[in-house]
């Protein structure tokens, strides 16, 4: 048999949902193999799966890899399980098994794909799925790190078309177009743990493809709507630098990329403040980015 | 979040293990992309990982596909989704997500590829890991419908080399290339619960990737050794033309494909009767094809 066992520890839970995601890291992959650069894509897709299901209310249980190389490469194979491995070991999530697959004629050779799934768990009234968010709650937003794992088309397109170095010092930046592109997804486990501890929280969204708008929305029932406050923060230099190379427009920018934050939390008013006194405690500052109308 | 829930029905089990376990189909993809017949692919997905899970004692739970075009096509992947949603009704698994990834540079115009993962339990003493396989156990094997989701690199390399035409009649088939070499990977789902009622039984082996000896081997502790009696079953065609055409030597053979063998049940020897009496009462004849050394 080809797959991984994990006991799950069932005295520890009333009605314990699983909560499964699956997920890829796009063509920043096209980038990490310009530049020879792997490990840190193992880190990206355990961070980009374990975000997307600790929104939801869930704690990682075990992550599964698919890997598909045109011809393999084994000291490729062995940076990637390395990033993921320790992703994975320090999310407390167990890395339980993978598929590594030769695709000669899919792939070209020196290319691959990775996808991984992960698996957790929440308690049933414990979900975090949106409905309690109400008219008047208030949208706490926190740094992403650039841009996580997506819109590597665009900013490839960028690149390309104004022939950008990747290996020259940017001082907008201070670091290449290459090492800020392929900063690893932060993880945000902790600011999501601390968070979740408050009741008045009703709500979290991992902003991924489609931004802060396409990623909050979806938490929202019929009739509530987003108001975002575009000035309330200040978009990091590598947004800046895209937007300038690429002539790209505002509204775009919006829809591609998360412009410097990674991670929106929807709370009620009264709790606001503590949410943020809490979030600085561990070295995070956020920003009052918004409410819901 | 990107996720689907599965409530854990947990007063169900006394020591819930998970299993996990993912796959990919290799490149019968390009196969299916030539002939523009997806929707078989997608129960190959399927049961390629539902088989992975249920030969380690496992029943499925749900069920995460990954999909990854140049350019994404609605309509293929509408015909994905049919075969992976039937396949998963079928099995009784909930499909409860996925990712479809458009990945411009990375695939060509026109392919993709798909990985599946599959969660599943088992209570903690029914886990099948051939422990108890002992010297003298039988070896039941069941037919396979083709070469389910490997070897597919080889067989298209023959294909082309010889030049055979995938749309053209084949008297020794009874169809042709393309029909014989599309058809879906077997559920084997029936035949293992079947035969899991049986104490005797003491191991399954899927036939996949590496053959009957390879995937078979990897059940056996120190000191056990696999004794096949290769003339116990006659080769169905496919792999008599494919040897035919590719002069392909005998262990190159045995090596890449499951060459009529789909699954072998590793069962102690006073219950092979009664194990093969019960699988042609399902319609399912059998064949001894050897035994634990």
């Amino acid at each position: 048999m080809f797959g991984g066992f994990f006991r799950l520890a069932k005295e520890n839970y009333r009605e314990p949902v699983l909560v499964g995601s699956v997920d890829g890291i796009g063509t920043k992959i096209k980038l990490a193999c310009q530049l020879r650069q792997y490990r840190g894509l193992g880190v990206d897709i355990v961070h980009h799966c374990l975000n997307d299901i600790m929104v939801g209310g869930a704690q990682p249980l075990f992550f599964l890899d698919y890997l598909a190389f045109g011809k393999l490469d084994s000291a490729v194979v062995l940076d990637l399980i390395a990033g993921m491995s320790s992703a994975c070991r320090d999310a407390g999530c167990a890395l339980i098994g993978g598929e590594t697959a030769e695709m000669p004629d899919i792939y070209h050779p020196g290319e691959f794909d990775l996808a991984g799934t992960i698996v957790g768990v929440v308690e049933k009234e414990k979900i975090l799925d949106g409905r309690r968010i109400a008219r008047g709650d208030v949208l706490v937003g926190i740094a992403s790190n650039g841009l996580h794992t997506n819109g590597y088309s665009l900013a490839r397109k960028i690149i390309s078309a104004r022939h950008l170095r990747l290996d020259h010092f940017q001082h907008e930046l201070n670091e290449t177009f290459g090492e800020a592109l392929l900063q690893p997804h932060r993880s945000y486990q902790k600011q999501i743990r601390l968070a979740t501890e408050l009741a008045e929280l009703h709500g979290i969204s991992h902003i991924t493809g489609g931004g802060i708008e396409g990623n909050t929305n979806r938490l929202l029932r019929n009739g509530l709507q987003l108001q975002i406050d575009w000035q309330a923060w200040e978009w990091p230099p590598l947004f800046r630098l895209l937007q300038k190379y690429g002539q790209i427009e505002e509204a775009e920018m919006r829809h591609v990329f998360n412009l410097g934050i990674g991670l929106i939390f929807v709370i009620a008013p009264p709790a606001v403040d503590e949410l943020r006194r809490r979030l600085l405690e561990i070295g995070e500052p956020s920003w009052v980015i918004g409410e819901i109308k």
